[in-house]
């Protein structure tokens, strides 16, 4: 996991995107032909959440989260996804 | 019943889709020309809800659900699906 | 009416749907020509309602209900449709 | 006015729709050109309202309300229509 | 100013449309360009209001409202608009 | 500033728009590229606001305002813009 | 950083844009590819906030925010962004 100094604005949280792969330590497999794919990752950063709603995640979760809501941002040459926690399905 | 390591977040529910059958043994028949056919499982996880808002389904409930509203994921070979626990009409 | 084992969950109710007839035994007649005609059946079963939103309709209730909101199952060979109280316009 | 024993659902309101006419007793006239024009009618059934929200109108009551917003039922061969009291535009 | 005898239901107000002029006694001009032209018309009856919303404008109020959202009656052969307070921009 | 007698209803803002220019006295400039070009004015009237929500702007402040979300209206032939506050972007 | 007199209302931002470059000083890279990507830039300035929601970011803050949700102004002859704190993705 990546250690970066980007602070996510409200619900938001930021996750570093596993590298795909067939079958995880874990044995959890993301299917070829789901019409939908989640994906994993790991959470690295979280935002504060909105009034009343305190977050869920946790940086270092391991988590499934759908595949068209997120925004790709860059830090230090890796590649994150930055999304609200409601796209987020699971904690693995 | 499966034995599975998710945790879904806010309202969302994991499921094992039960195998397309004609007559369950409760009785349940899915009719093949219902313009949208609810489907049937077992409810494997449960999130812990949103703000104001428990959870009705619990783990080992036996569902009828939404044919288009769950994303597929599949945990050590077998498929799940996860869903937000509106899209569950009822427990059998 | 039937008895069946199944609840429905939040707002839903299940319905069992009257047979068609042209005119029912509390004179009740379905117009052909009504550009959305309202179906008419029995309560079989009740879901617990919604936060601070408790059911208003009772097992055994004949009810009107809109042509397109529902969902159709069946149980042990009969059909019923679940859908939500808000799509049940009127107790007979 | 008719007497009917149906009871509407929530905030719905159960209509008996005057017959078309040039000039009513009243001196209502119904405008031939206007682009939605309101329909007026006798109210023969009430709700109980929705949470926190008492009816207005009353069984009774002569009303006008909107073209497009309500469902036709027939009960013992006279026509009647369903609408939400918010399509209810006015009480004459 | 007319006096009608129609009671608006909730936060609905009934108006009388001013004839159009070049030229007010007030001095409001309603331009010929303008994309959305405002209306002018004089309140002759106003609803109750919604709940915990009262409302502002009274009977004999000069007013300025939006073009399309109003319904046309018709009284004693005067032409009257029906609509929701919050269509009204303006008093004048 | 003009002096109109004009009260907006609820939380809507009369201005007065300000003459296009390349320069202002303050150094806004407006560019001409912009997809969606704020404009600038100053406001003559304000309504009282909305239950619990005061307003922000007051009669005599320059605002900048966008462009697509105002209703003409002219008063003694001086052209106004009648919108909502939230339409306001900011007071200059 | 600029210093600019401009006062965004309720929950607006105005936003000095950072110019494009391939790699920041605190490494920030914005990936060409994105098929949404988030820009950079400087907080100058901020609104009150709106009723029970007090604004998270401060003026000086470095953040991202999305692509297509502000409008450009231009003050002194330096272009500036005005948005919604609810675009702004995370502080950096």
């Amino acid at each position: 996991m990546s250690n970066v100094n980007i602070k996510p604005l409200a619900d938001r949280v930021l996750i570093e995107p596993a590298v795909a792969e067939s079958k995880t330590a874990s044995g959890i497999i993301i299917p070829d032909t789901a019409k939908e794919k989640p994906l994993k990752g790991i959470v690295v950063a979280v935002g504060s959440g909105k009034k009343d709603e305190p977050m869920t995640v946790k940086v270092g979760d391991s988590v499934l989260y759908g595949k068209y809501s997120s925004t790709e941002i860059s830090v230090d040459g890796k590649d994150y996804l930055i999304m609200k926690e409601s796209e987020i399905y699971a904690i693995l």
